[in-house]
């Protein structure tokens, strides 16, 4: 069975294309500036040079379509016809309280993922613009919605309720839902596994750190809490996000500066993070050489970076009352050792012990990098949420392919094309 | 020397009088519904009954002048006359970078407690009212102001920066300064010399929980963070604030509430806290007993909150790697045995270990509740802020006691009265 795994932004939409006899990739690839003259797609068959082509793209089922064409293509694809794609799996950023895990996507739940605009006005409009181009160009194959909430919906109330009148709850879905699910899950259950440990008897921190970035807290192999919040903004600092910030600077600064909702939404979103405390520096690697040259503020950038995902380790220990496994994943977290050395040469007090050449050294492919002796194992392990959405779109549209082209008398989807 | 200790609100005003030969409360009392008909002084001297007077108080220079005719009065006072008040110590909120200590007050410092209005709209124009009326009654006592957020100073960059913008650091202050610094330091220094250790080679934590809150790190005896931020919104959760939320949650409540800037902070700082989650129970007392009642929503908001501490404990913890010493001080961390268990019970694995007998018998007076195997100190010990300004206050009025009775050629006090 061949699974492609679409996630699709407002102007940009990535893919990947299993086959999950083997769980390998066949392809990927992405469309950027949809909605331009200059629309690119690049496409990389497993095994065969990278292709770029740049044309009018104006729209997402445009976008969908030369994908589709490209896997087919004699020449660059890797399918011998569109009805070798299987099912489709979604990245959903937002699945509110609804979803608490994958399903199959029909009329209710597009309409739901419509519903949590309100909550992820810049995240599911792009996934529901890929759903209804998928569904006009492929009509019968089965869809399914991966959510980035849904594993932080084990979350207790504790954990996932603010402080605030319940209005804000009950009328505006205002509380904790955490994002990264996907991503936390997957690498929670991986480090499980190489540990050869039950998954449902630890105490496991996974740092998920990013461009974006967040910390999760897996008790028993259920998320207790997660560092982002309503909306990703909250939490660790970011690349260019700001996360935990005194609630009471927002309406402050939109005084001080006269900034409308918007403008500080996008200050905070856009222009915060590590960006703003170096001065200009969007990415980890280049702040650490500045300040290993002696910048003064790519020094303050990185410390502070570090200093507020060990505060999340520790406080995230004390939520568990304890802590066997420590996991490092995503761009930073993956590949930055300084960042994994300082944060945990500093944590020695709850049985961190790191082996420092394990640290260092290993490229690629999950890694233990405690010493033998920590009472913490540490671990790098490599994220790869596309693989997990392609897995549950398998499971999902296995499990209804008993119901597959059947007709769906609510479908609005717009008519087929291709 | 006699200190009278002077805490003004925009509507009220507490004082305490020491006798500094022996750090004895000769009387104390406040005035509330300052500027209403019905304004009370409620007055209590040493060892007689307290008294009780309903007048017309129109502002804090008439407050003041009621205060000091009754410390003088033949029946009621204590003092012989107003000459026998030798200093007066002000309990200032916000400090801004400038004060890093206590300072006798001079026009400098008035206009910075001024300039400073912008960072603490609330709390430092009750204070400047405070300090004026006094000179307006004793223009030749000296006056101390003692400012919360002075023990915070030490805190390095990469605890009180935020990562936002660095205009709203350089051009509007925008940074943590924390607050409570007084009780901070008071109980620090307190545990210190109960526990017989040296302070500045210990790893603290002080919790100073009443119906504002905050937790501090207070490593070898300087503070290296605390939870409280630009203004004291941020960190735990409180009576009636919200503490740490989502801060993208203030421009969306704003946006579906149509709230406006001076609303949605109201909202954080008087709508929400224990009082929002519990459903209308502001004090920690009759939320303990709802929820042993089998009220929810109390359950639910000693839930909230005893994990929300929790989580800075390990959080600071993180931040010093390690503790040695955890102080419980306030109303609530004074008061509630089952706070404090709660906390404690779940902090095992960091070496804390209570011995519930003490935790729960004693009353009153500095204890030390944790077992004696216990890797952690942990103490109750009662804060006594008014204690520390009236110290600082003897000391800085003797220091410039040289100066005593000089003119001040800037002063811009009202004409004195009484």
């Amino acid at each position: 069975m061949n699974i492609l795994v679409i996630n699709a932004g407002s102007s940009s939409l990535k893919y990947q294309l299993f086959d999950m006899t083997r769980e390998t990739v066949l392809a990927k690839g992405k469309v950027e500036r949809i909605g331009m003259e200059t629309a690119m797609l690049t496409h990389e068959p497993a095994d065969r040079p990278e292709l770029r082509e740049v044309s009018e793209i104006w729209d997402h089922t445009t976008a969908i379509r030369k994908v589709l064409r490209i896997l087919v293509d004699p020449k660059e694809g890797v399918l011998a016809s569109m009805e070798d794609v299987h099912a489709v799996g979604h990245r959903v950023v937002h699945g509110g309280e609804t979803f608490s895990g994958s399903v199959r996507i029909d009329d209710v739940v597009k309409r739901e993922i419509r519903r949590l605009f309100d909550l992820a006005p810049l995240h599911n409009p792009g996934a529901l613009t890929g759903i209804l181009a998928v569904e006009a160009n492929l009509p019968h194959v089965p869809q399914v919605a991966v959510f980035d909430t849904a594993f932080h919906q084990t979350m207790p109330p504790v954990s996932f309720r603010y402080a605030i009148p319940n209005v804000f709850y009950k009328k505006h879905g205002v509380r904790r839902y955490g994002f990264h699910g996907t991503s936390h899950q997957y690498v929670s259950e991986r480090a499980a596994q190489r540990s050869g440990k039950p998954l449902d008897d630890m105490k496991m921190i996974t740092c998920h750190i990013g461009n974006g970035a967040s910390v999760a807290a897996i008790l028993n192999g259920k998320s207790l809490d997660t560092s982002m919040g309503m909306t990703p903004l909250e939490g660790l600092m970011m690349g260019t996000r700001s996360g935990d910030i005194d609630p009471a600077i927002v309406p402050f600064a939109m005084d001080k500066e006269d900034l409308s909702l918007g403008e500080v939404n996008s200050m905070l979103n856009k222009h915060s993070g590590l960006f703003a405390v170096s001065g200009g520096m969007g990415d980890m690697r280049e702040i650490v050489e500045a300040a290993s040259e002696g910048d003064r503020n790519a020094k303050l950038a990185f410390d502070m970076y570090e200093y507020r995902l060990r505060k999340y380790i520790g406080a995230y220990a004390a939520a568990m009352n304890g802590l066997d496994t420590l996991v490092f994943t995503a761009g930073v977290g993956e590949n930055s050792a300084l960042l994994r050395k300082t944060v945990c040469e500093r944590l020695t007090f709850m049985g961190v012990k790191l082996d420092d050449a394990a640290n260092e050294s290993g490229t690629g492919g999950d890694r233990r990098i405690s010493a033998d002796d920590s009472q913490v194992d540490v671990w790098v392990i490599p994220t790869n949420e596309e693989l997990m959405i392609a897995r549950d779109a398998f499971r999902e549209a296995s499990a209804s392919s008993e119901c597959e082209g059947q007709a769906n008398p609510d479908s609005t989807a717009p008519s087929p094309a291709l």
